[in-house]
């Protein structure tokens, strides 16, 4: 495994998250809070770091999928590391597994956290906390192409390995390019956001925080009961944005071009929609006599699952207290997440669609043996390799998910608190049910239990095999044995 | 599609159900009850429809697997059907939903109940409900297989349709010679428990229903408390016979044939031992403290670990207050069940082995890129087609799973309750926690839960295809059309 290349690229995002760190020191600035000198010292440490992992550049820039896996994973890990340390020094969340807890939360745009009080804590910390939902939405290795220069196809395995969804670039062939475009759009509707919450007389602050943690589905508020206290307008601004930014940004690149036959019959985006419709119908009947009024009950309805489904996580009202019918309607959107290409988590549902479309193809050769039917998905043929890696995805997100719940039951919580914790973490939603609702915190969990719904975040944000590929021994095996062949070699020579 | 074939297999199953109804009426004349007049009627009006299916003898014996999947879906919802009659005609269980519930329990060899008061029901009625787990067990389609003549391959589709697991009939190329075989070991193997319990100083009558419940893997017992208030020695052979009856019976097969390294190192057997073991060890440990006696706490370990893991469903004591790593380990067992190849349900063994094997040649293959790494089962490489159809069994098993939830959570119940209620009959176990907990039952369920829980047993006895295909439309579709062409056929020439 070529080790110099991802220790470089390491070096790479560790620089731009020391000079992103620097926008909550003006955040201090202006607030003048003392709180800034944390975030800036931090941020020094941080570069000096980044300066050593890039001092000797790599003889060899050529990278594989393994590395490209390797390398997305380690960035986020050390992200998070550094990401957590001024959290620490500012004494707001002394304990280290909680800061990390909570940072990782922020960058893998989950959104659930360990703290009691929001409130309690600076502009500062609230504004890099939401931040990080914003940083982590888009990914960072995707900035981190459009920066670094890397021969030929390597981008395209970072690229890959951080991407959400079964399929990634099918539109501009040149990597480079495709990612300055997805942070132009990115950016782009995140200012609209900014600007409407604003005219909906969004404290600038509020809004600008609010707009970060639904542009990266996140789901951080800056306020204990989260979205609730703003008014109806406010919310369906960002129930909207939500439901924008789960949409896969193909969409969008299409539109740009005016394409917009070819965008609107993505079949993706069409499910997507059919599925939010659906389950805001089926949860507005459902709680119309808990509510008592049609705009409030089609608000709360509306908000929670575009909320939910994009795994954002804000909430605008207690779903822990709805009927059964939607508490188990919102669990299950909660594992098909958003579009695939989006910044939402879950499962995704272009996968969800790839399964239907191959239950159909098996029914259809148990009654035609001899016909060769492929699974197509928008006119076009889907690889067989595509849809195999869909499977194992959804298998292995089961073992993690079986596992998981196993280990965080040793705390001897009830079945629906530790299931809807691993779903929440998983999928990067945020609240779940019961202990962990929508008016409490992960905060009561045991060491073991934040470490494993960590590593579930993680494995959710990135899709599993890159978390997963780090813990496969026989890649570090290889590694190490070419390394030590190199070097006989070189004694030899 | 064939129907006349269909039409002729089911009246052969009709014919044996209602001979096998004779046994009851047996039963009837030795307790003198008259309940038994109800099942001599009901046999006697099942042979008549039997006799009038089997009236015209169709022209084509061939047939293929989509005959296979409607005839063996068709031919458990008719049983079913008839088999119910007895209990309303006796007025046990008046509602036919309720008689139908409780007869596809026992057929697909569930064991979950709608009777508050098992202990109420006549002799006769109660030794019909465990045979039907008996029958259900080995299957009546391979009972029909080693009586109906067919031509060629066709038993092996009837067989494949019926028999749980991802592959069959390895071992023996004569179909029919399998199962007959196979009857013998199952017939051998529960007598040896009837002397075993009869030994334990076990009632005639209770060691034969008894062991009617663990043969079949089913769980219906004749006393309210299941087998709470039998001997520990009782306790302890309906342990082991439950555990033997798991495993797949190739493994019996080859011992019989004194391949016994063979039989020792069939990876599914190995591993279906290990997670036994491993899982006892782990209740074990956890209920030590609450039970305060080492015997008693191995026994309830090993007892209920072996009852769910095969999915029998009997119980010693109310696992619903274990602590909750016990009743999360208690539910993961549930999805897992026994070995392909034995009576148990669940997903089975060996297709989970397979799962973490294609993980781990996914893991490969991120590695190494270039080499191709086949996953092999005993030594063997497994097929592709074998793989693809275990991901799409469980892709479609989630599917259901998650539907059926859904409709559930219309009665308002708790989410554990629904969650386990349809593990437990989609897995074929019998009870779940909470309100379907193993001191209670499904009598509180609305009917249409009730239906979609009758269809999740069907569906998990005969592993999702078969059931599935009668709602493929295309199906029906074809299979009318060519009857149409056929007699457009016959009127131009």
């Amino acid at each position: 495994m070529n080790l110099s290349i991802i220790r470089y690229i390491l070096g790479h995002v560790l620089k731009i998250e020391a000079l992103l760190m620097m926008l909550p020191c003006v955040v201090a600035v202006i607030y003048q809070e003392t709180e800034g000198l944390a975030f800036l010292s931090i941020a020094v440490l941080t570069y000096i770091f980044s300066i050593l992992l890039r001092s000797r550049k790599p003889e060899n820039t050529v990278f594989y999928l393994k590395e490209g896996c390797v390398a997305t994973a380690l960035s986020w890990i050390m992200m998070s590391f550094f990401g957590c340390l001024p959290f620490i020094l500012t004494g707001e969340i002394p304990s280290f597994i909680d800061a990390m807890f909570e940072t990782i939360s922020g960058f893998t745009t989950t959104g659930s956290s360990i703290l009691n009080d929001v409130e309690a804590l600076s502009s500062t910390s609230l504004f890099w906390r939401s931040f990080t939902h914003w940083i982590g939405g888009m990914g960072v290795l995707v900035f981190v192409l459009a920066v670094v220069p890397l021969s030929g196809g390597s981008n395209m395995n970072l690229m890959k390995a951080e991407s959400p969804g079964p399929s990634v670039g099918k539109l501009v062939p040149k990597v480079r390019a495709t990612a300055s475009m997805l942070y132009k759009i990115y950016f782009t509707l995140t200012i609209i956001q900014i600007i409407l919450l604003i005219i909906g007389k969004m404290p600038v602050f509020d809004s600008i925080v609010t707009a970060f943690g639904t542009a990266g589905t996140g789901g951080f508020g800056i306020k204990n009961d989260s979205i609730t206290s703003y008014s109806p307008y406010l919310q369906w601004v960002v129930t909207i944005f939500m439901f924008l930014f789960g949409i896969n940004f193909n969409f969008y690149y299409l539109i740009l071009f005016r394409e917009f036959r070819k965008a609107f019959s993505m079949e993706e985006v069409k499910c997507y929609f059919f599925i939010v419709i659906g389950s805001i119908a089926i949860i507005f009947v459902n709680i119309l006599p808990f509510y008592k009024s049609t705009g409030k009950s089609l608000l709360h309805a509306a908000f929670q699952v575009s909320s939910i489904i994009t795994t954002t996580g804000f909430v605008t009202t207690d779903f822990n207290l709805w009927p059964e019918i939607c508490r188990s309607l919102l669990i299950l959107l909660m594992f098909i997440g958003a579009c695939a290409g989006s910044t939402g988590g879950g499962i995704k549902v272009s996968r969800i669609i790839l399964l239907f479309k191959s239950f159909l193809r098996e029914f259809h050769s148990y009654a035609h043996p001899k016909s060769v039917k492929k699974v197509s998905l928008d006119g076009k043929p889907v690889d067989y390799e595509i849809l195999r890696t869909t499977y194992v995805y959804l298998a292995v997100f089961l073992c993690v998910f079986v596992t998981s719940i196993l280990l965080l039951s040793l705390d001897g919580n009830d079945f629906i608190t530790n299931f809807t914790a691993v779903a929440a973490t998983l999928n990067n939603i945020g609240p779940g049910l019961e202990l962990v609702g929508a008016t409490k915190n992960f905060g009561h969990f045991s060491v073991l239990s934040k470490c494993v719904l960590s590593f579930d975040m993680l494995a959710g944000r990135l899709e599993l095999f890159p978390l997963l590929m780090l813990f496969y021994p026989k890649l570090w095996k290889d590694s190490v044995n070419s390394r030590l062949s190199r070097k006989k070699r070189k004694t030899t020579m």
